[in-house]
């Protein structure tokens, strides 16, 4: 299979890294708004392109993986593209996925081809999670729970405030509703019980620490529904011990079955991430090669997680997954 | 969908339960090998028949979900009844699947049939995760640990000892290989070094315990590779604090990602159930019902939950998945 990266950022580096891992597959060209003789890509073998010129190349790329944001650029670039390519993308906006997926199809089944949008974990496996879980318990509770791990939505919020020159935030669940949780309390559970907000943050020289405070807990939507703690930092300690960006999390549902509801189950899923760029690349390289698989079989327009049979995922044949892996 | 029971031992009351919860489906008929008019079951609605007649009653179900035993009754029955059902199966001796498999398919196909064999928790969930896991981390280590949960094939094991009245088998993981495994340290682990087995026992009066001990500890394959211990209780005891099935357990996969491996990740799914036979069967209808939608759009021949993607498994459309579960 012939990948192309549409964007080369964090998420294309880890496309990158994640081709390299599967013998399946090559990455053949990376497409990028910048001038391309100043991206340097760490594949020997694959071309980097201007986006331009990226119908000149529609016979080296059999999935394009589109890497961008998705506030601005999935909703524009993944129906665009999916005229003329197979294309995936991580669009994570829960809440406008039904409209994403709406122009996706239209665009993906005029042009002929198949797209996958929202692979990831979140959406993504954790999705999946949600779905299977809700198949097998059907009275029971949903859960999700982030962290720990470090949010670049809110560490860019809180670099957008005056005086602040850096700064890294963590969500973290709540242990003691996780446990409530995993012992089948089906507890109900607020925003604030659910996680807390560890701030680290670098100030300026002369800058107000104490109005930088209180600007970060007290703000809408991201902070004031929070417990939050903000820890001042040097900028040195910051680029030593919170440059990764780890993060996980873990879906939980539980359930009651029997004639009477009498027995109760907890299905979990968990993730540990060093790298939630790398790990969310890793889930798109293996959904590309499910799209294609099922292109050539003839399948068209836009698919979720959902759509996609396990199997489908591998290089293994269904033969070898069934002796080795059922 | 009607639904049909074949075999109504354990997992057939399970499969009752479980259709109760389910308001898409209708328990219609249960077939058994005994004289129906000794078979209580619990839903007025349904009818008893002896399996002998199971043809006569073909357009009663819409699936049959064949609940026997993997040794020696579905490798035979599955095959026999694909032939005129679309049947579902929790066929578990891993080793032989791919055989079952061919036979199952053989059969459903000349019949112009669906089937789906080995569908429950292991194998099912947890195959599913394995497979998931590996497709996105290739460069890992799997790790399987089983409960704490009680073990029915161990447990009859010890009651078929001389001397023996009653008998519970608990299957424990060793807490500090978890520990290692989701610290993503890839341990290699030895049989032993995974579980314990903790043996609840009733001896009859006058029987030589010690003896029974030794014969327990040092049974091949049951016991033998484990650390094993044997407590001596009164059946009274045992029927107040050991008659309940529970069980559970988890499917870990640690791997690498990043262009020279530098990052880690753990994929943990986990269960702990009260009712090990309810929610295999909370699985299989679920199953059943990606299977009857399967059918409807022309799928035929034998299937397993790698086959099967996760938005058959629900009652609700692929719109309001969409909307509300990814």
């Amino acid at each position: 299979m012939k990948i192309g990266i549409l964007g080369y950022g964090n998420l294309g580096r880890g496309v990158e890294c994640a081709v390299k891992q599967n013998s399946d597959m090559e990455l053949t060209c990376v497409f990028t708004r910048r001038d391309p003789s100043t991206v340097k890509i760490l594949t020997d073998t694959a071309k980097v392109y201007n986006v331009d010129e990226i119908l000149n190349h529609k016979d080296e790329v059999d999935v394009l993986i589109i890497c961008g944001g998705s506030a601005t650029d999935l909703p524009e670039m993944t129906p665009k593209y999916a005229k003329d390519f197979n294309v995936i993308d991580s669009f994570d906006t829960h809440a406008t996925i039904p409209q994403h997926f709406a122009n996706v199809d239209a665009a993906a089944k005029a042009g002929d081809h198949i797209a996958m949008i929202s692979v990831g974990w979140d959406p993504g496996m954790f999705s999946l999670n949600r779905v299977y879980a809700n198949a097998i318990l059907n009275d029971g509770a949903d859960y999700t729970f982030w962290g720990r791990g470090v949010s670049q939505g809110h560490s860019d919020a809180i670099r957008r405030i005056d005086g602040v020159q850096d700064a890294r935030q963590y969500t973290v669940p709540v242990p003691a509703a996780l446990e409530s949780v995993r012992n089948g309390e089906m507890p109900e559970l607020t925003t604030r019980q659910k996680h807390t907000r560890e701030c680290y943050v670098v100030a300026k020289d002369g800058a107000d620490k104490a109005k930088i405070e209180k600007e970060i807990k007290e703000m809408p939507n991201y902070f004031a529904d929070y417990d939050t703690t903000v820890t001042f930092i040097s900028q040195e300690e910051l680029d030593k011990n919170h440059k990764g960006i780890p993060h996980g999390g873990c879906v939980i549902r539980t359930g009651k079955t029997g004639w009477n509801l009498e027995n109760t189950h907890v299905i979990e899923y968990n993730l540990k991430l060093d790298s939630n760029p790398e790990f969310t690349t890793s889930v798109l390289i293996a959904y590309a090669r499910a799209a294609f698989r099922m292109y050539k079989e003839g399948q068209r327009g836009c698919k979720t997680v959902l759509d996609v049979a396990p199997a489908y995922l591998c290089q293994q044949s269904g033969e070898e997954l069934r002796a080795h892996m059922l």
